[in-house]
């Protein structure tokens, strides 16, 4: 049969891939709606149709699947998928790299939505998630006080700068500015973070 | 009877008033916890071991409640219980104002992440609050940007900054690092803010 000689995955083991991702969908929609406690794989079962023998055969438990989603979440808004955000700091700069990112974020306000959920909720100590942020604001941080720095010795940005106390307002005011977008889409997201990078870093190349 | 002659609300009015707090303190924590969708009545209830029909009784609608919790916190996060904000910025300017209430915050972790959580979720239009949020910002924009002109009149800070820009830029610093430091209270939220007065107005009073 011609069928087989397609590319690519095929029959039951596209069939499963095609299922997780659809559970990934469908959690990302509940998680980012009604946060991690508040969302259930009953409800995520319920909009696929599917059993909820499937889905914890697929991702085992509840917690393994909102890793999932955060994962998958977190390559789609950092990684290579949209656009690699490292590479254009290292060939651009943080600041122009940044708008670039803010400004394609502004399609996914569902996706920064489930972040400033889960961020939120999970701040408490108790909650399963809190350690996996923890460690993503510390990784984030991190990578962006070295990308300052490599701004620095580049020449990009101002040397006297602490670059980590650069990248904690940067993250601070980034995080703020979205949320203030995501609750009242008439406030100018881009042009804030512009304002803070002419604010603070005027000899910096926006565009 | 002696006991009728004590000064307040006694009797079935003050066992009442104790009740609706009481229902209040449960609900705060369970929204501060779950979010609103994820946290539920019956879970109040169960908290209180009373029944739901009380809850009813005292607050009507979920939602009802919600707002009863909000308008409390905000009281306490904002308004005179603590320390009034809108006097202490015409007194000592938005900047010194800021970090005093920032300094006070630190001890109400739960009440912030209550805020938090509620705002991120809350951001999707279709939310219950959602109004009320959109509403709750574009109140503090406004005071703010309100509060920072009359810094200018004063000549506390430079007439040139545009006071709406530096408004919603400082909504956003402050949200964004308070998000930071709910999830990693090693970091010193205090300290990015100064950093943000240093930077973004040098010319303000701090303390």
């Amino acid at each position: 049969m011609t069928v087989e000689r397609q590319a690519g995955p095929r029959g039951p083991y596209a069939k499963s891939a095609q299922r997780a991702n659809d559970i990934l969908d469908a959690a990302t929609k509940t998680f980012s709606t009604h946060g991690y406690r508040g969302g259930s794989m009953r409800d995520i079962a319920r909009q696929l149709d599917v059993s909820l023998t499937s889905i914890v055969h697929h991702f085992g438990t509840k917690y393994a699947l909102l890793e999932a989603v955060l994962e998958r979440a977190d390559k789609t808004e950092t990684g290579t998928e949209v656009f690699d955000f490292d590479a254009a700091c290292a060939e651009h700069g943080v600041a122009a790299a940044t708008l670039e990112r803010v400004r394609s974020g502004l399609t996914r306000p569902a996706l920064l939505r489930l972040f400033a959920i889960l961020a939120a909720e999970s701040s408490e100590p108790g909650h399963p998630a809190h350690e996996w942020f923890v460690d993503r604001y510390r990784r984030k941080r991190e990578s962006l006080a070295a990308a300052f720095a490599y701004d620095q010795e580049r020449n990009r940005i101002n040397p006297a700068h602490d670059p980590h106390a650069l990248s904690r307002l940067l993250i601070g005011t980034w995080d703020g500015a979205q949320l203030q977008w995501l609750i009242d889409p008439s406030i100018d997201m881009v042009a804030t973070m512009r304002e803070f990078f002419e604010w603070k870093l005027p000899e910096a190349t926006l565009d």
